[in-house]
């Protein structure tokens, strides 16, 4: 499929989005009420930043989008130079340094009468916003109060999590419950008992100079990805393993891992506060994940001139 | 909220949508990227008949979608009345003797940077197409081959089947196999291996001259529910219960319920035919199905003229 030319920088000043193939301002950036990526939620995303001006990680999220797509089996209408095309397109165009950028594959809208999902044609959307933060700084620097639900993540077993969706509804139930009780947001369980993820972020603790996090039944995010690398790059001792919930509730430190925010301290679950806030291990993990937007490995510059 | 005039009868011929608080074609019934209902799947929804100029159970079906949406936190931005007008216009100016008919209801476009739920206000969605038919007329008497899957169905304990949701990934990809393996639909099975639903319909087995359907993990479909009175009616048996995958595959008939095609007598199960197709039993519930629509109690007659 043609892409159109890249709209020039800043024409859409403070967000641009990309759909059915043109660039458009994000009040017009929609999507068919007939489309299964609605009616069915057949459809997988992947979200990447830029800080300062370049994307990070960019290649990762482009990595992981298109197994995404091909486990869902789902066809991009574009290549993988030309969706990188159009993501900096999307944040030139709207003039953003710091930026949340959406790329969206749905199923597509139906032949008439038509069931077979072999039969749409898949679509592409993406969008750049300004950066969004799972929590903002100041709650940040407060200290951000986790709900811990017993409410049960869907299971790997229905929904491959691994395939970033948006299948949420157990997500915002428990999202719904944790503002009910004042808390800033949740983080969910499985079956047996073991933490899982929040709304938008991995979920790590801290115990006796260990990082811990999940090993199945969680989305396989970049940062958390980070994370472990970082600990890795820092000597600092990592499992991967089921964290039963009376054990997270006794955790040193508590931290979240999410594209919107890195790496965020958590100061107390449901009300109770954390033995550390900030912990020091996590502040050398957010520290370390800062500095990495720096090397160029990670770094994708934003072209925003002519 | 205000609702626009009622359109003209067939103003928009085949098919009417209604969005954004205005009667649209089907081309232009869109919805915004950025709405939860979309990137959260935090949704719910209904879908009524009409039939020959007449909804069919009209009101049972606005309040299951009520119902939904309370447990959803949802709430409509018009009343029951106008909900009833905004469906009833949207077959009037689709000039639909029979028609689907979807009813929406989404959690709505946050304000900028918001993760809260309780913060978006909640948009309604409508739209009136030709009847849509689970499996075509030829199909149905050529016999519908049912693909029993072995992939889980999403568990009631993560999204609760009786909000009637967009939830379908697991669904889609049992779809997926059914189609690879030159089989018509599919159903799913629960982590103990029962019987639970397919993309759109409820199951019903006959054995031994019982009807049977699922007890729990599975939408209560109102089609269901009719087969249910109609069981009760005519003097069938009835047993609402697990029924075991090893069970089903024993069944003298089996059928499923929709409102997407009444009730749909299956021929085969994964190639192997069943004892009786079309089945006696199956046979006396879908003409009684029929017959109800000319009942006066479930009929709501469309005002096609002036």
């Amino acid at each position: 499929m043609p892409i159109p030319a890249t709209p020039a920088p800043g024409q859409f000043e403070g967000g641009c989005a990309f759909a059915d193939g043109a660039y458009v301002p994000l009040s017009e950036a929609k999507i068919s009420l007939f489309d299964w990526g609605f009616t069915r939620s057949d459809v997988t995303y992947d979200v990447v930043s830029t800080w300062q001006g370049a994307f990070f990680r960019l290649d990762d999220h482009l990595d992981r989008f298109f197994v995404s797509l091909e486990k869902m089996r789902l066809t991009l209408p574009y290549s993988r130079a030309e969706l990188r095309d159009i993501l900096h397109g999307c944040v030139r165009a709207g003039g953003l340094q710091d930026a949340y950028v959406a790329m969206i594959c749905t199923r597509g809208v139906p032949p008439k009468g038509a069931r077979d999902p072999r039969m749409a044609q898949n679509r592409f959307y993406a969008y750049a916003v300004p950066y969004v933060w799972i929590a903002s700084r100041d709650k940040q620097l407060q200290g951000i109060d986790l709900h811990v639900s017993q409410r049960i993540r869907i299971a790997p077993e229905s929904v491959d999590p691994t395939v970033k969706n948006y299948h949420w509804m157990d997500l915002v139930q428990s999202l719904l419950d944790a503002y009910d009780q004042g808390r800033d947001t949740s983080c969910v369980v499985d079956a047996q008992g073991n933490i899982m993820e929040g709304p938008g972020f991995n979920v790590f603790m801290v115990k006796n100079g260990v990082v811990h996090t999940a090993n199945r039944g969680v989305l396989e995010g970049i940062s958390r990805r980070t994370v472990i690398e970082l600990c890795e790059r820092l000597g600092i001792p990592l499992e991967i393993a089921p964290i039963p919930l009376a054990e997270f509730r006794q955790a040193d430190e508590v931290f979240l891992s999410s594209t919107g925010g890195g790496v965020l301290p958590i100061a107390k679950l449901d009300g109770q506060p954390l033995a550390h806030f900030p912990g020091p291990i996590t502040g050398r993990l957010s520290d370390a994940y800062w500095s990495l937007h720096d090397e160029a490995a990670y770094r994708d510059p934003v072209n925003y001139s002519g």
